[in-house]
């Protein structure tokens, strides 16, 4: 049988699952794939971590670049992390020598994949990352292979799990944000530093990488990106009241000739499907034609995740199933037009804290109206013993820089006591 | 660029909607995969038909069998239907004669797959069949590639609309089977002769073929079929008032040593997912480590989602990605044990329609407790104005064939005034 020369790059917790599981597994995953997969060097950082199992001392690397250059390497696996420095010099060294590469690392394929693809092609190797983007939901594949027929107007969904995890823990224990992060953080659902989890940023590379694949385009860092910090317990009780769940979701859509890229807290119906995935989960949704709406529901991170997408990479490049690492050829791809969402319309939920005295509503209510932004409905709560109200708006469709000037008109007026909130809602 | 010569066999809804999507994409469909879909022939067995569009002359076959002697003919696509007759003759000489072939035939793959592929591997050509499961849920190719990695422990789900489609809008409307069939019919929901799709036969087609890939198995024909023909709308009704939807599903799952394949309607927990899944819909659940559980939802049938699926055989088979049909090679795949469902365990919904007198209840727990089966919930409800009541029984699980012992005990009696219900529930 046919062999393919693998070296591993990073043996973290992932690296490490990966390893111990080829080796478990290497009887099965050749039969499947018809070649074997070998693994003959590794190179981690810490060579001496404990990892719970043994590694030849013939295997390691002296220096991990040193894969890039050996003949008998057919592919390497990339899994150092991060944009710059050592991963980035690993996978261009390794693609410009001809390697096949598989990585699970999201930033630096949202910030150099087009780069990088255009030499893969070039030299005829693969270049798969299925495990960049939401591990145990087979996304990329799916857009790359089992919908590939279709024309994509529309792909969103819960892409964080921590981020999902920390929204439906506030919302089922009437938690605070500082609260239920806390606790995350015990259980082992978010690291020491979350920030790229909960500003966003997380999402933000994902929904590049999936954007690119879905409409044929490069790379694009027109994006608007917003986190979770600003969401406080409030915020999701009265939406619950109203009839919603908060969610961080990713969008990206085509809608005329335009592409939005948008990632932010949404106000999304309780009834609808994304609102029933709580905890960890991610969830993608793809619209296109011919194929109607299709929905890909998993486990979005972990090793045991990610590891299956990374085999499911290693095998295809087993097959010796050489494919463009966005779907199609760097010829082909477009520079496509990516709008900003002020020019979007949406309706949104405000809630804005003000003492309690007469005229202040009126001056509210006259400020949207000066906006030409209509309000659906209008929720004025008495704060107990505190002389403040809260008053809650949801307003029809509007354009989304009205929406905008119009939190800054508020915000700047002294009868506002807190910050005010705006939230997007999905009405779809 | 590289050309792979088609000929389409059967142009009905789906042929015709696929050949139209073919034509009018065939430029981006070559792109992506570096090589052109040419179509060079079709046949169909009513050549007049009214299309809608028109098919040059030249490209039509004079028997449908000649694109097998055809040397020109690398792709055979057919689209006739049906395990037996022509549709049998057209796969086997194709595959024969060293072609590819996708189909869309569920019943063919269900019951000569396990030949097929063997010529197919035998022959080096790809035969897929992404079409036959599911359509816009492109469920096959992620268990051949996506999710590759996964030692799979159980598969279940959504696989036939119509049925779903009955059994929401019941649950919905409230009407009888008879006035939903009514108008599922008018509405293109269910065909004209339903019967396949009712009595659970079209989901059993899918599973087995499903079972297969997950458990890279044979196909086996150790499956427990039950339809939605005996549902009524009192059974939904009281399922509704417990906590439950009902769902025509279907399970395949390795417990210990042992594969059961079963289609049964199941009363499943209203906040689950699977409850959520309404309409003509389709959804797959599949458990396995180390992903974990992954979900593919979509349009499950129709011209527009298999046409989806087709595409995406057709794309594999473009870019030269010759698989095993059932993902592993047939000297690998085993004769595993699949078993009765006779022996695995089950909670249950009972409903008993009987003479209102005293004695009645006594009886009906009596023959519970004889078959060691105990009672987790009982509701007894008078029917009005008819002297009778019906008994409701929830039980903790027991083994299959105490469940139907007790049914058939009781359905003896005297006081039981029409066939008592057994209804599988899924507490999971």
């Amino acid at each position: 049988m046919r062999k393919l020369n693998i070296a591993i790059i990073g043996l973290g917790n992932i690296g490490s699952y990966l390893f111990k599981y080829l080796k478990k597994n290497k009887k099965i995953i050749s039969k499947k794939n018809n070649c074997i997969p070998n693994v003959i060097y590794v190179s981690a950082k810490n060579r001496n971590r404990n990892r719970g199992f043994k590694i030849s001392n013939k295997i390691w690397l002296k220096n991990y670049l040193d894969a890039t250059k050996n003949k008998n390497v057919d592919l390497i696996i990339e899994l150092i992390g991060g944009a710059e420095g050592p991963a980035k010099k690993l996978v261009f060294k390794a693609l410009k020598n001809g390697k096949h590469v598989v990585t699970a690392n999201k930033a630096l394929i949202a910030k150099y994949g087009d780069q990088l693809a255009k030499i893969a092609e070039n030299n005829k190797v693969n270049l798969e990352f299925e495990a960049s983007v939401c591990g145990g939901v087979p996304i990329i594949r799916s857009l790359k292979e089992g919908l590939i027929a279709n024309k994509i107007n529309k792909v969103y969904g819960i892409f964080n799990g921590t981020s999902n995890y920390i929204l439906s823990s506030m919302d089922k224990e009437n938690k605070s944000f500082d609260d239920v992060l806390f606790n995350a953080k015990k259980l082992g659902y978010a690291e020491s530093n979350p920030s790229s989890d909960l500003n966003g940023d997380d999402v933000s590379a994902k929904l590049k990488i999936l954007s690119s694949l879905c409409f044929n385009s490069f790379l694009n860092n027109n994006i608007h990106v917003e986190g979770i910090k600003n969401i406080d317990k409030d915020d999701i009780s009265y939406a619950k009241k109203l009839g919603y769940k908060i969610k961080l979701l990713g969008y990206a859509e085509l809608i005329g000739k335009h592409i939005f890229q948008r990632v932010h807290p949404t106000l999304i119906k309780e009834s609808s499907y994304v609102a029933s995935i709580d905890g960890v989960l991610n969830a993608v949704i793809i619209d296109g034609a011919p194929v109607g709406q299709s929905i890909i529901q998993g486990e979005g991170a972990g090793p045991a995740a990610t590891t299956s997408a990374l085999i499911s990479d290693i095998s295809s490049i087993l097959r010796g199933n050489v494919k463009f690492p966005f779907s199609i050829s760097n010829k082909e791809r477009k520079n496509l037009n990516f709008k900003q969402i002020s020019e979007r319309d949406f309706s949104a939920y405000f809630r804005f804290n003000v003492i309690d005295k007469p005229g202040v509503l009126s001056n509210i209510t006259h400020i949207f109206s000066k906006n030409n932004v209509s309000i659906k409905r209008l929720v004025q709560d008495p704060n107990k013993n505190k002389g403040s109200s809260s008053i809650i708006i949801i307003t029809h469709p509007s354009k989304d820089k009205y929406l905008n000037k119009i939190i800054g008109t508020i915000n700047r007026r002294s009868y506002v006591k807190k910050k005010s909130k705006l939230i997007r809602i999905d009405d779809e």
